[in-house]
C-alpha cells in the first residue's frame, strides 16, 4: 500500500523529538509507507548524526530535506486538517478522544483532504495541551491499560499502517467536501476574539486559558466551516468597533 | 486493546534476531499489546544485554520469561496455528501471501484457536523456504513496492495492532471451531511420507525438497484436519507395510 493513492498529502510532524534512533526510525517509515513529507518542530538531538542515518537506511531522504520548525503552528499553517496524536498516559482527563480506527473511518469520508498533519508529540511527554487544542481532532492508539505507552516510532508505524488502508478509489460517490477552517485559520481568529474577551471583561488574563480552551474545543467538535467562523468574526468586528465608537451609536 | 481478549494466546516467535535494541523493542511491544509469550530462537545477540532493557522498559519481564529455542519446530510445537510473516522482497516468488488485514479477518471466523504463534524472520533475510513451509498461512504487511522493507520491530508493533481489534465476542455465533493439523503433527507426518515415497523410488534425495514443498504446501492451503492427516498416515503406514511384507500379499 502506499499512501501516494489516498485522499490526502501526509505530512508526518514531530514535536520536540530527543531520540536520535527514533528520528531515523521514522524517516525509514515514512519511505515504507510514502509519506509525503517529514517536518520537525524544534529537534531536542542531532537529527544528522549518524545513529539516525543508520535507521533511517534509504529513508534519509526524508531527513535531507525534513523542514524543521520554531514552532508548531508555523508547521501546520499550510495544513487544512491536523490530528494529534495522544497517549493515554498523556492525555488531560477532560479531552475526548477518538480511536485512530474510527479516525481512518472518519478520513473516508471525505473526496479530498489536501494537506493532512499528523502530529506526535515528545517522547516523555507528548504533546502540551495548548498544541493539542491546534488540532482538529486528538486520536489515541489503544494499547494494554497497563502498559499503554508506545515507543514513539511503533506509534507511527501503526498511524502509518492504518491509513495507508484509505485509497482515493473507495466509494467516491458518497464522499463530502472538506470544509474546515484550518488550524491556522482557527488561532488566527482566536487572537482576535480573546482580545475582545479580554477588553469586554469576559476574560481575565488569568483564567483565560482555561476558558478559552473550552470555546476552541467547540470550534473543533463542531467541524466549523471557514464560512461559520468567518461570520464569528464579522461579529467581533462590529462589536469591536461598537466598543471603541460608543459615542456613535 | 488488549490481546488477552482475543480468542487465541498469542506467541511471538522471533527466528535467530541479530539487534538487541529490536529484541528490546518486541519486548517492550509485547507489553504494549498483552501478549502471551516472547519465545525466541537461536538469537544471534546477547539478549540480555543493557541496550535490550533500555528499549524494553516495562517489557523487561518478556524478555526474562522468553523461552529460547535451538529450531523453530521445537518453538512451535504446542502451537495450533502457526503464522509466518514474509516481506517483499524475501518472498519466493512462488510463495502465495495473504496481506495481514486478510490474515486477521480469517482469524476471527473461528470460535477459539487457543495457541497462536506468529513467527518473525530474521533482519537482513526473513525466513528460509523451509521455515515458511512449518506455518499454515504466510501473509505480509503491505508497503510501498520501492521502499518495502520494515525494522523487524515495527512489522511487530503493525501486527501486534491489527490482531488488538480481534475480541472473543464479536459474533461468536457465527464461529466455526479450528480443526487443522497443527504444523507439528504434518511435519512428523511428512518424516513418514518422505521416507515412504523414498522408498517407492517416486522421489530422489537430490529433488526431495521441492517436490515435497508442493505437496505440503498443498496440506496447509488445504487447511486439513488431524483426522484427514491420520486417513493420509494410516495408508502410508498400510502401504509401508505391504512393501516390507510383499511375499504376505
Amino acid at each position: 500500500m502506499n499512501l501516494k493513492e489516498a485522499n490526502f498529502k501526509l505530512k508526518i510532524i514531530l514535536v520536540e523529538p530527543r531520540g536520535p534512533l527514533n528520528v531515523g526510525s521514522v524517516a525509514r517509515l515514512c519511505s515504507n509507507f510514502n509519506v509525503d513529507q517529514l517536518r520537525i518542530v524544534s529537534p531536542k538531538c542531532d537529527i544528522y548524526s549518524l545513529e539516525t542515518k543508520k535507521m533511517a537506511l534509504k529513508g534519509i531522504k526524508f531527513i535531507e530535506e525534513c523542514t524543521i520548525y520554531e514552532s508548531l503552528i508555523d508547521a501546520i499553517s499550510d495544513c487544512n486538517l491536523v490530528l494529534a496524536t495522544c497517549g493515554r498516559i498523556h492525555s488531560p482527563k477532560e479531552y475526548e478522544q477518538d480511536s485512530l480506527e474510527n479516525i481512518s473511518t472518519w478520513i473516508r469520508n471525505f473526496k479530498e483532504v489536501k494537506n493532512l498533519a499528523i502530529l506526535f508529540g515528545r517522547e516523555d511527554r507528548g504533546l502540551s495541551n495548548k498544541e493539542l487544542l491546534m488540532a482538529n481532532k486528538v486520536f489515541t492508539v489503544n494499547t494494554h491499560k497497563n502498559f499503554p505507552s508506545l515507543n514513539l516510532s511503533h506509534a507511527v508505524s501503526i498511524v502509518l499502517y492504518e491509513l495507508s488502508k484509505i485509497t482515493k478509489v473507495d466509494d467516491i460517490l458518497k464522499k463530502k467536501a472538506l470544509d474546515f477552517a484550518s488550524p491556522k485559520y482557527i488561532e488566527d481568529s482566536f487572537l482576535e476574539i480573546e482580545n475582545l474577551l479580554l477588553k469586554t471583561g469576559y476574560l481575565l488574563p488569568h483564567t483565560l486559558n482555561t476558558k478559552i480552551s473550552k470555546f476552541k474545543k467547540y470550534i473543533h467538535r463542531s467541524e466549523t466551516s471557514k464560512h461559520e467562523l468567518d461570520i464569528l468574526r464579522g461579529i467581533i468586528h462590529q462589536i469591536n468597533w461598537a466598543l471603541e465608537n460608543k459615542n456613535k451609536i
